[in-house]
């Protein structure tokens, strides 16, 4: 509300007061690369829009340089600037003098330094006869500089009160989620959220800044379109020919992920998915719906990244920051991301992010390609460019270079044509023989700017204009932190695939995606001849088939372990529902299943699924929808994937009457009738048990007797870890199956497995031993770490 | 088993008895067009593939003509037999003069005729010395004379005991599934159903009867692509250039899809379909999982189709049936059909079925186009045909003419080498510049056979050798009836799209698929413009406010007021999401609510599914999986598209303990406690209602005391119509609500709206009278059948 507020102000302030108003901006690190290649050019650009709308303007450019020094620097500088080719030459010329006149350099350095800028600023508005409304801080400087910075603008160099403060801050914004927020706290506690300007430059490229409002102009074309029914996927790339040299003190800190993919690649993507707000220019609106873009955002698992990087890399590292012969870098220069998003619009789209350096081309383009729905009838000759709806159809926001060489927003003709605000776009010219995406550029619908203007002057003119929706909220930064850096985290040690650079990479980088993974599509033979340290291969082994406690044991390296038992439960059922009409699965909660659930979500097509009743072999007593239920367990991992009747579930009634575990409520008993109305004899066709590492099994515990033997089918029993209070079959009850599998993974296992390998019955001190089905089979799932250790 | 033991007995024939064996093949039809075209070079083919190898033949041509012109007719036929292009020409000669002299010609008309020529067969055998081993009836005649052929073969013409009787039919095998049911029936009573073979000379087509040894043959390939995660589309394709001129007394009585559809195009989805035996040479196994696909085809909807007729065709009609000049035929020439099949190896993925006569090229084929899961990071100019992941991958069952014009099987370059037996299949010739569906042939894995056989003379040796699954049996014949009826009965009134034919149907027939509905993809303008009888078309009205029972009434055409009621329902939810962080919704049963269903599980992207209670209205006692359950029909076409937490739905307890509304069981009570916990004071966010035609209103009925008022919230109550008992919301509950909507739909209704709307609160006569929410508000949404009458 402040920041509408403020801006409001900006606007009708003319009508408020008398005494013209002055905004004074101040450029911290005047001197250095960004300013002067883009900075002092935006601002003078900002200067020759508003130039007579009612504002005076002082720019002081500043640094840590001496004064001297720094004037002779900016005197080049403004020198140099620019005007629109449209312009004549003299109205230029007097223009820039006029800026020349209001630029100054000044050294900014102590706490002094920014006190009196602000009582030089102070001075000269009131010696001018203007009324000070503003002050724009645009902190071009490393961020280790900001905190110093900051606590100076705050303390000494704020204006008074009426006029707004605003601070432009540039990336990188932290290196994680931890660094950010860390950031964030300290920049907050100088600064109100709406002073905080944070600026990803990819956001005033002028096709980025158009793809809202492309969506917003084109609502009834697009309103069918944009969605899982019609996008086959979306495509985020940004390409460079350009590798990391003489930058490697940066790069290796931050890899192509923290450079490209966390903020540019990550803004684009949330202007293309995100639900278009009613008003498009509200800056509020927008920020709010980008920000529930990010929370519908699936998070990233280590295998929905490929990474590579080219091959000169490690060497430019050892070379510029002088480190030994041995040292091999692990940062990536290259990375394919698959991001889903979990919500209706977009549910099973893929939304492909690339990015990497020393690549065939530069380009950077979003591209939306629609599914082809369609069917000709005639063949393929037949077929019209403009008409025929089984040519490709696509939208790309084309963000620069590449060989269109200019940005440009291109639609297929076959699909519609687009409505662009005819003042500043302008259709392509044609170029004969020019294809891009398959299509020749005649096919499409083609748009380019009619001024091509440079990232940074349009998000000047936003700061100025307080077009908040143009820059990165805190909020917004901490959402993409928060979706980063699990799957940062993840591949901190991944060896990334090397690869020569340039057009030698041939097919070497192209990925493909299943079922949520990604991977490179060819495999990399050399990687799988062992070398002396490395571990064995999944391959270098078969399934083992041996006796454990006199039962049949399946050992395998985990994947393949899974697929085994998978495909084991799935004969069960499709025996079960051949016989009997239906088969009755009871699955036990905890870690090790999420990875058969998904296997079977995924692989298993002749399911019986809609003859399948599932049951709970225990559960917690909280409630079924608190992530420590084991049912959200099989919500989240099974149960959205296939189509198993709403009726054929049954959870455990541990929330019965809204109460937990009540006893009066006899859960555990209309569980116990529940199973006997339905479930021939009481005998389940399958249930899968794991095994803790306290010989623990269902939620039988050690030294509990709860379960144990007795006639009841279900019971309460307690855990000596929290939630304490479980309900679970009992022994009695699973050993009625007609199959029992016990599933146990991991290195932590090892030591129970090894034990209860040698002790006999014993069900009071191991429950586990006492698994052993009265007339069914019992069979051990082990995978390596294990059962080998 | 029968069928199994007859195959055996003709195998091991040999060493059980002595006497040497023969075998008579009785043609039905012998001087008619399939006979003179294919059937004796087909039995030509025979002996020439059998001679010597232990069989003895006998051929009998048989037909209605008189004896004289038949041995003419058959004579001239005999002579223009030929062999294959590889054996020597005195070789060939020696063969047909023996073929010649085993074939004779003899009129078979009465049952004297059927028993003359049993006693000659016999008689002959016993003559030679020989053993008759079995008889082949082939009936190439008008379907209408099964019936007599088949009584007369069964009564007078069966070979002695230990020999077999095999009866070859020739479509069409009925019209729908009354038809064909009748006329299975018949013949089911003069044949067993291992005697019966019938025809659908597809299956004996090379490329069509390759299907399923190519899918065995390349399992270890196909095994992960074969299904819903990698194919994108499946087309099933016979397209004919030459129109029905001079048939259309035929075709005038079954049209494309009972031509073509129903049968072959059928046939060949089954084969690509079908889960793949693990003996594919086994016919008990491909005929009973054929089958099992039959039986996870969707049914059809009228919008599974698109219907053309080319526009000569009512002409020829008119001419060739002698029908008057007002006459129009609405027989389709061209059908495009959308198949979807629920199961999880093809859910979701679209089965195109395309036929039409006078189209710009002939050519049948079955295409299986992969997914395109890969980015290829290098710009497109690097691609490399035979690698890269980003061009079109298919595999091509070419079954014949076309540009390739012979049959072939296609499996693109980059996606793996098939394996074919190379004894009978060769690799296809380069032809440059020679395109196929997208790419150059030189793309392709291509193999065609080394040697082609016409489909007739590939069916009869598999008559001969028992191969009963290149033959279509009554259950599968059924099956397809039984899919495809409706669709026909349906479309039975449907005005086909008119094409010009050939090259200059243009995009006029090309058609899309959209949430399971085919349109055409270019609209036809002039159907717009309404003649002078045609009905006003919904978007001649627009949405009508108003009130009714002083209520707000929105009223509109069933379709505009489904999308209305949806976008309110929906921006309810969001409201009410917003607000409370949960939304309380509760639904009626009925026909109305499923259009309504079916477009909140399509249409609406940000329907907060995630945080939305779905309660019942009312429930009939049954089961819930019950087709008669209210809650089956919210399953069916809400939840299962949808992802509502299973904690979060709130089926009625009607079959609590498995007992059906028992009094004790408290059922009722426990819904009302349910209510209580979760929803705040009871106070629905969303009530959806209907209104039957006696008034009553959720399952409370008029001159029924029971839920109209006092304390209870959920009431047991008894239905007029059957199931009798119900459990429902009670009036007083209801009218707790913040908002009730009334949804009415359908001519049938005009009456009780129009009375309802005179009468006041009496709840005890007209229940929907009483639904007045305290506080909250009361919409009628009724469409104009039910409003305007």
């Amino acid at each position: 509300m402040l920041m509408a507020a403020m801006c409001v102000a900006l606007l009708s302030g003319l009508q408020a007061q008398d005494l013209p108003r002055q905004v004074s901006i101040i450029l911290l690190g005047a001197t250095g690369d960004l300013a002067r290649k883009y900075l002092w050019q935006g601002l003078f650009h900002l200067y020759l829009e508003e130039v007579g709308k009612g504002h005076h303007f002082r720019f002081h450019g500043t640094a840590l340089t001496s004064t001297e020094q720094g004037q002779e620097v900016i005197a080049k500088v403004l020198e140099s600037l620019s005007c629109p080719g449209d312009m004549a030459s003299g109205h230029c010329a007097e223009l820039k003098a006029q800026f020349q006149q209001l630029s100054e350099y000044r050294r900014l350095k102590t706490p002094e330094d920014y006190l009196a800028l602000s009582k030089d600023i102070e001075a000269q508005v009131e010696h001018e006869g203007l009324r000070e409304t503003g002050r724009i801080f645009y902190l071009s400087v490393p961020p280790f500089a900001y905190v110093d910075i900051a606590r100076n603008i705050n303390s000494s160099c704020r204006p008074g009160p009426g006029a707004w403060l605003r601070v432009v801050l540039e990336k990188p914004f932290g290196h994680d989620l931890h660094s950010a927020q860390q950031l964030a706290t300290e920049l907050g506690s100088f600064f109100q959220e709406e002073e905080m300007y944070r600026v990803d430059h990819y956001l005033g490229k002028q096709v980025v800044a158009q793809i809202l409002p492309f969506r917003d102009q084109n609502r009834a074309a697009l309103d069918g379109l944009w969605n899982r029914h019609h996008v086959e996927r979306v495509e985020i790339v940004m390409k460079e020919t350009l590798d990391a040299e003489g930058r490697t003190s940066f790069y290796e800190e931050y890899g192509v992920i923290r450079d490209v993919l966390q903020n540019h690649l990550t803004e684009v993507l949330t202007l293309v998915a995100m639900e278009l707000p009613v008003n498009v220019s509200s800056p509020e609106s927008v920020l709010q719906h980008k920000l529930q873009a990010f929370q519908a955002l699936r998070s990233l698992q280590r295998h929905s990244a490929v990474l590579g990087q080219y091959q000169a890399y490690s060497g430019q590292v050892r070379r510029e920051l002088q480190k030994p012969d041995s040292f091999h870098s692990l940062t990536p220069t290259f990375a394919g991301i698959l991001v889903h998003i979990d919500n209706l619009r977009w549910e099973g789209v893929p939304f492909i992010l690339m990015s990497g350096k020393a690549l065939d081309e530069r380009v950077s383009y979003v591209r939306i390609l629609f599914k082809n729905q369609a069917f000709c009838v005639q063949s393929e000759k037949h077929w019209v460019a403009a008409q025929s709806r089984c040519l490709p159809r696509q939208i790309i926001f084309y963000i620069g270079h590449g060989e269109l060489g200019s940005p440009a927003v291109l639609v297929s003709r076959n699909l519609f044509q687009p409505a662009l605000p005819s003042a500043s776009w302008k259709e392509v010219e044609g170029r004969p023989g020019l294809h891009l995406f398959g299509l020749p550029l005649s096919d499409y619908y083609a748009y380019s700017p009619v001024r091509e203007q440079d990232a940074y002057s349009l998000l000047i003119s936003h700061i100025f204009h307080c077009r908040k929706d143009s820059f990165v909220t805190t909020e917004n930064l901490l959402a993409s932190w928060v979706f980063w850096t699990p799957l940062l985290d993840s591949l901190a040690h991944e060896v990334p695939r090397f690869y020569p650079g340039g057009a030698e990479n041939g097919q070497l980088l192209d990925f493909e995606f299943s079922g949520g993974h990604l991977s490179f599509s060819q495999p990399l033979l050399e990687q799988l001849v062992p070398g002396p340290d490395s571990a064995p291969l999944p391959s270098d082994f078969q399934v083992l088939r041996a006796k454990y406690r006199e039962s049949p044991l399946i050992s395998a390296w985990p994947e393949e372990l899974i697929a085994r038992l998978a495909g084991d439960i799935e004969a069960a059922a499709v025996r079960a529902v051949r016989r009997f009409g239906k088969f009755h699965l009871a699955l036990s909660g905890g870690s090790s299943p999420v990875a058969l659930f998904q296997q079977l979500a995924t692989g298993h097509y002749s399911f019986p699924w809609a003859h399948t009743h599932l049951w709970l072999v225990d559960e917690r007593c909280v409630p079924l929808w608190d992530p420590e239920s084991n049912f959200q367990g099989l919500q989240t991992h099974l149960l959205q994937h296939v189509r198993v009747p709403h009726y054929n579930v049954h959870p455990m009634p541990v929330h019965w009457r809204q109460r937990l575990c009540a006893e009066e409520d006899q859960g555990a008993q209309a569980y116990a009738e529940e199973i006997s109305a339905l479930v021939t004899n009481g005998s389940f066709d399958l249930v899968l048990l794991g095994m803790g590492t306290d010989g623990h099994t269902a939620s039988l515990f050690p030294q509990s007797p709860a379960g144990l033997d007795g006639e009841q089918l279900v019971v309460l029993t307690t855990s000596p870890s929290s939630p304490h209070r479980r309900m679970s079959l009992s022994l009695p009850l699973i050993n009625r199956a007609r199959k029992v599998a016990v599933l146990v993974m991991g290195r932590m296992k090892r030591e129970i497995a090894m034990l209860v390998s040698r002790v006999g019955h014993d069900p009071k001190k191991w429950p586990i031993s006492g698994v052993l089905p009265d007339s069914g089979q019992l069979v051990w799932y082990m995978d390596y770490d294990a059962f080998l250790g």
